[in-house]
């Protein structure tokens, strides 16, 4: 099952997820200034922000400057997450600076469906149909298949891989009925759960099931396995990764308020360059502005490889 | 090249690791409850002191007021680190508490060897062959050879399989000369350099060499790769890894500061735990002591386990 990728594309989502979660508050200029840094890294994906309610999610409550704010390089894809119309029309005011691409996000646990969004997998269900409809209605085509919780559940415990095909069915028959084509999968580890010995599984089973699929993985670090869960994605052949710079973020599920966020871009771009994977980022570079993301939130962040620097400086110095 | 082990065998080096670096001072009294608790998880290995010089190893001066005053647990081994004829007094001195080995300790970097230790190769392997025929000569066997910077180093760069062989065949020469039988190599990632594609070369090269040792790794998570070495480890059927208490200990080596400690043993609990490998730790007893030691030197530890939990717990509350 070892199918290793010459090439890697990483969705940094530094900015989006760790503005929502750091008490802040942060200034905009240095939110502005975080994502104009990572686009100078090589990175082509940038998530830059979030559309959500600003009452729950204060963080964001400027988004649309930082949009405004930014200076975008030409060859990067900055994008900004929503969730419903109306973080999709926010979305839309900036539709020459942001890429939109619609979503039809699911979670393969219905007990995080209800303590996360308050409703039943059914419900959501509905409420996903009403959503892919509309961003199609508003030209915006729905091509990916989210799927939360795709590896265990704080709140329903282990996640069976027939939970996340049944999942990732429900999401297609959405996509059948609202005239929408899939191109992607993405299965998140919102509240690390995945071991790589679970990953193998999953993503064994999605392929079989849909093998000309395209794959992505959310990893969260908050057990300490997410760069092992990469390299078992890596060796499964699984090209799109989301990551974050100095594993900015963090976890607001069930009562884990120290835990890490998603596994660290520096750390995954180490993991690939030493396996010979491009991933077209100068790392030397993107540990720079991990140092610059922890002087932004005022503390230190997970990323080891930020205090610790690269092989290749190390290799430079001692030749 | 996969060989799952069933059972993983983990030595416990988070007292000696971690008091040796914390800038302290950690009252005798809180390492002592330390290691006691640590005996109480069902770890059999635990490193419960360092015997260097106490001028440079402040942080051991008590090393003897220690090992005193813990109470030990039956089936537990405790060990205690020497280096030279001293150190090995010093423990010997303890005889009855501590289980001494003996060991050849060498470096495959020279570059290594000289910064950290002021000797040429050569020398260090002089300094060995008198240190091995000193503890043979004082009835403690000398079964192990150990080889720091296995796998890469700040001071030469990148460290080639060869070097390894090279270094352990040095290592075995030493053995024969002063009669020593050994039965055990261990290997270190001593700042970091690791990666899992790096782990199955150096590891597929010694076991094409030597098909019959026991081999350990001791894994430093300085750029964030312990968890994933150590998974590639088990795959290539490693079955004995040195490991800290929530990631206590840290790197002194190459202006690395802020540098990450060992693999967290809960971390590397977890992984075996979730692929089938029996530790014999349990593993909630494990997080809580983990938690003490944040108490006892005051700051967070690497480990993202012990702030987020471990999954039994959550299954048994969604259950």
């Amino acid at each position: 099952m070892t199918d290793l990728p010459n090439h890697v594309e990483i969705h940094e989502e530094g900015p989006r997820e760790g503005f929502q979660i750091e008490p802040g508050p942060i200034p905009t200029a240095n939110k502005i200034k975080l994502i104009e840094a990572l686009a100078e890294t090589g990175l082509h994906h940038i998530q830059a922000c979030s559309f959500v309610n600003t009452r729950l999610v204060p963080g964001w409550a400027d988004a649309e400057a930082v949009v405004e704010g930014f200076k975008a390089r030409p060859g990067v894809e900055y994008t900004g997450l929503f969730f419903n119309g109306n973080g999709l029309d926010r979305a839309l005011a900036f539709k020459d600076k942001l890429a939109i691409h619609g979503s039809i996000s699911l979670t393969a646990s219905e007990g995080f469906t209800r303590k996360n969004l308050n409703r039943s997998h059914s419900e959501n269900l509905e409420a996903m149909r009403k959503h892919s409809s509309l961003q199609q209605s508003k030209g915006v085509p729905v091509t990916r298949i989210g799927v939360m919780a795709a590896f265990g559940c704080n709140y329903q415990g282990d996640i069976s891989p027939a939970q996340v095909i049944s999942t990732l069915e429900d999401g297609l028959a959405i996509a059948a009925e609202t005239g929408a084509t899939i191109s992607l999968f993405s299965l998140a580890d919102t509240m690390g759960w995945a071991t790589p010995a679970r990953i193998e599984r999953v993503i064994g089973e999605v392929r079989t099931r849909w093998p000309d699929m395209n794959l992505s993985l959310h990893l969260h670090d908050t057990r300490g396995m997410a760069v092992a869960n990469a390299h078992a994605g890596l060796k499964m052949g699984v090209t799109r990764y989301d990551s974050t710079v100095g594993g900015l973020g963090g976890c607001p599920f069930a009562g884990q308020p120290k835990a890490a966020g998603n596994i660290c871009t520096e750390e995954l771009v180490l993991l690939c360059e030493e396996m010979g994977i491009d991933t077209g980022v100068d790392l030397d570079a993107l540990i720079e502005v991990g140092r610059l993301a922890e002087e932004i939130v005022g503390h230190q962040l997970p990323s080891e490889l930020i205090h610790a620097g690269s092989l290749a400086a190390f290799r430079r110095k001692a030749a």
